[in-house]
C-alpha cells in the first residue's frame, strides 16, 4: 500500500536530516501549509477547509503552538457574530538561512519562518574554490549575519541551498556540474549539519530557486505556470508547474542551454555538440560577437570598451555600446534574443506557461534583448499559447535566488510528515 | 481566502454539472482517492494516512457506503491481531463511459466505478460531419450498448470525452480546432446533458486522454513524468505531470506539431510559418515524400503500392514498403523520426520526463522510426536526462484513448468536493 501521492517524499535527503525534522502529524501539516498560505487562519476556517472536527483542530493548534510554530495574531474582522481568533505563523520560533551561490557571488538572507527578512548579506566568492572553502565561508558569514543583528540565541531551522549546476534534489547532491570543480557528489548537507547540526537542509539548482522566488514574492505571484530564463555565461531554465518547482525525473528538468538550435553549421559547444542554445546565444557568445567586431573596425565604440579593459570585452559592454546607440551592438542583442526566443516558442508550444521571467546577468542587456526574445516567441508560438503570455524581467534580481532558496526550505520543512 | 492548492478546481465545468455532482466533503474525497490508489483500504489504513478520527472516518465510511460508492469487500491478511475489513469502490454503484472521438474513428467503453470493463465498441465516424451528428450518435450507440450487455438500468455517473482538438478544459469547449468543422465553442457538455441528464461530463484533447491512459492502465503505469507523442497526419503531445494530465495555462499544451524545424526552407505550413514539425514529419509529409519517390522513379515498391490505389500513396504503405525491404521507404521513415527525435530532444531537455510513449497512425512505421527517434534524442539530449529515459510504443494502442477518457472522468468526479 503507498501513501498518499500529495504527501511529499524527500527520500534520501532523510538519511542526513531525519532526526531534525519536526514530526507533524498530517492534520498539522495540513493546518501549517493553509495558515502560511493564506497568511493566517481561524478555527473555523480551518474546519471548513480541512474538514476535521473542531476538537482535532483545537488538539493540532494547541500541539503547534506548544512547539512554537503558530500563535494568535489577533482578532478576525467582526462579520456579524463573534470575532474570531486568527492563528497565524510564529515569527520568533527560529530562523530560516537562504543562500545563493553562484559562478562569482555568494548572497545570503535570513527571515523567520514568516519569510520575513531579517538580515541580508552579498560578497563576490569563486564557486570554482570548491566546496570545503564556500560553505565554511558561507558558515562564517551567517554566524557573522546572526551577531550583528542580534539573533544568535534563535536557532535555525531550515536553510535552503542554491547551486549554479545540476541538483540530484532528492539526494542533496550536485551531479557532473560543468563549472564547479570538487562539488561533484560532495555531501552539502552532512558538512553544513557539522557545524548547524539541528537545522534541516535543502540544496537545488540555482536556476529552479530563482524561479521560486519569482513565483512566489516576485513578478510571477498569481501565475501557477513559469519558465524562468536565466542569461548568463551559460543558459538554464527553472520550471514552475502548479505552484510548485518541477524537477524532472532525473532532477536536471530545465536544463535548456544545450537545446539544438543549429546541427549542421553552428560553432562547437564544450558538451560535444555543435550548436547549442547557450554556444549561440550565451554571454559568452555575445562577447565573442563584439570581439569579432573589434577586430573586423565595424564599431567604434566596442573598440572603445576593448581597449580601455586592455584588450578584453564582456557582454556587460555590448549592452552600454547599444545604449550609446552602437548599432552593431544592438545588432548582436537582438540576434541573440531572437535565437533564444525561436527555442522559448517551442517551450511555450509544448509547455503552456503563464509567463515567461527573464533573469541573470545578461538580461542586463535591457528592453533590445527583452523585445527580440518576445517578438521571437510570438512568430513562432501558437497564438492561444501567447494572447496572455507576459514575456517579463525578473522582479527581485539578485534576491530571487535568496528568496526562492528560503521558501523552498520552508516548503519542505513546514510539510515533512511523520514517517509511519 | 483562497482553497487549499489540492482541491481540484473545475470553475466554469460546474455552470453545467453543479447540481450532477456528488458533493462530497473534503474527508470523503479523500477516503475515496486513497481507496481508488491502493484498491482498497481498512479503517486502520485510513486512520493511520488521513489522520482524522476513528469516529470521523466511521462516519464518512457509512456515508460512502449509504451513497453506494463503497463495500467491503472481504477482509485483509491476518497481520497477527485481528482481521480488518478492506473497503472498495463499488462495481454496482454505476456505469462510467468513456469517448475518444478521433478523426476518422470512434471508439466507445464502458467500465463500472473501479475502471472495470463492460463494454467495448469501435466504429468508423467522421469528426468534420460535426458535433450534432456525431454526439447523437454516440449517444445511440451507448444505448445500444447498455442494452446488449444488460446494464440499461444502472446510472451513468461520469463520462469522460477525448476530441481531435485544442480542448479548454475549464470549459469543456473546443476552441478554434483545426480539422472539426462546427466544433469551435460548441457546447458539448450541455448537449450530452440533454440526453444524459445525471451524468457528470468532462472533455478533453486526444492525446491528453491516451497520455493519461498509457500513464494509468498502459506502458506508464509506474512513471509520474511522461510525454506521450501521437504521430498521425498531425503531431501532438500530451503531458503527464507527477501522474496527472497537465494542460498549461490555457489549456494548449503539448501542442508540439508546430515547433519550428526549419524556418529558413522548410516547407510552408497551414499555420502560417514554415518548417513546422508536423509538415516536416507527419503523416502527410511521409506520403509526400513517398510519392516524389514514385514521379522520381526511385522505388519499384512504392510504384506499386501507388498503382494499386489507383495514383495514390499513404503513410501505411510506405510502412509496408520498408518491411519488404525498400530502401527508399527505409529512408524517409528514418529521416521522419530523426527531425521528431530532435525536437523531442529538446523538450527532454527542458521536460526530463521519466518515459517518452509514441502512439498514433504513422507509430505503425514501426521500429525504424522508433529506433530513430530515439538515436535522435540520445544524440542531442543531456546524458543525465537519458540514462534511464525509454523511447517506447503505445502499449494500449487504440485503448489508450477511451481508457484515458474514463480515468480522466473517474478523476475529476470523486475528487470533486462541496462548495462552501
Amino acid at each position: 500500500m503507498t501513501s498518499m501521492s500529495d504527501t511529499p517524499v524527500i527520500e534520501d535527503t532523510t538519511i542526513y536530516t531525519r532526526e531534525i525534522l519536526p514530526v507533524f502529524t498530517h492534520a498539522e501539516s495540513t493546518i501549517l501549509s493553509i495558515i502560511r498560505k493564506n497568511q493566517g487562519a481561524s478555527k473555523v476556517d480551518l474546519i471548513r477547509m480541512t474538514d476535521y472536527s473542531r476538537s482535532k483542530i483545537t488538539g493540532c493548534i494547541n500541539s503547534l503552538i506548544e512547539g512554537g510554530f503558530i500563535h494568535t495574531n489577533g482578532l478576525s474582522g467582526n462579520t456579524g457574530g463573534r470575532r474570531s481568533v486568527i492563528y497565524t505563523l510564529h515569527g520568533n520560533k527560529g530562523l530560516v538561512f537562504g543562500a545563493d551561490i553562484g559562478a562569482t557571488s555568494i548572497d545570503l538572507m535570513i527571515t523567520d519562518l514568516r519569510g520575513k527578512r531579517l538580515a541580508r548579506y552579498e560578497e563576490p566568492g569563486l564557486v570554482k574554490h570548491g566546496p570545503r572553502k564556500i560553505l565554511s565561508r558561507i558558515c562564517v558569514l551567517f554566524d557573522r549575519l546572526m551577531e550583528e543583528n542580534n539573533l544568535s540565541e534563535r536557532p535555525v531551522l531550515a536553510f535552503g541551498i542554491g547551486v549554479p549546476g545540476p541538483v540530484d534534489f532528492k539526494r542533496g547532491l550536485v551531479v557532473s556540474p560543468p563549472i564547479m570543480p570538487g562539488w561533484d557528489q560532495f555531501p552539502i548537507i552532512p558538512f553544513i549539519n557539522d557545524h548547524l547540526p539541528d537545522t534541516f537542509v535543502v540544496v537545488d539548482n540555482d536556476v529552479n530557486i530563482m524561479a521560486l522566488g519569482e513565483s512566489v514574492q516576485g513578478i510571477g505571484i498569481d501565475k501557477q505556470n513559469i519558465i524562468f530564463v536565466k542569461i548568463g555565461t551559460g543558459i538554464g531554465a527553472g520550471i514552475i508547474c502548479e505552484g510548485k518547482v518541477y524537477h524532472g525525473t532525473a532532477g536536471c528538468a530545465g536544463d535548456i542551454g544545450h537545446i539544438c538550435v543549429d546541427n549542421e553549421e553552428g560553432p562547437f559547444c564544450p558538451c560535444g555538440n555543435r550548436g547549442c542554445l547557450e554556444v549561440l546565444a550565451g554571454g559568452e557568445a555575445i562577447a565573442r560577437h563584439a570581439a569579432e567586431a573589434v577586430k573586423n573596425g565595424t564599431s567604434e565604440i566596442l573598440k572603445k570598451y576593448y581597449d580601455q579593459r586592455g584588450g578584453e570585452i564582456r557582454a556587460e559592454d555590448i549592452g552600454s555600446a547599444a545604449r550609446e546607440g552602437d548599432p552593431v551592438s544592438i545588432k548582436i542583442i537582438r540576434e541573440s534574443g531572437k535565437v533564444i526566443g525561436e527555442v522559448m516558442a517551442g517551450l511555450v508550444n509544448f509547455y503552456n506557461p503563464g509567463m515567461i521571467v527573464i533573469g541573470g546577468g545578461v538580461s542586463n542587456l535591457g528592453n533590445i534583448l527583452l523585445s527580440s526574445i518576445h517578438q521571437a516567441i510570438l512568430k513562432r508560438s501558437l497564438p492561444l499559447a501567447t494572447k496572455d503570455l507576459p514575456v517579463v524581467f525578473s522582479l527581485l534580481k539578485e534576491d530571487a535566488g535568496v528568496i526562492g532558496a528560503i521558501n523552498l526550505a520552508l516548503d519542505v520543512y513546514l510539510s515533512m510528515e511523520r514517517v509511519y
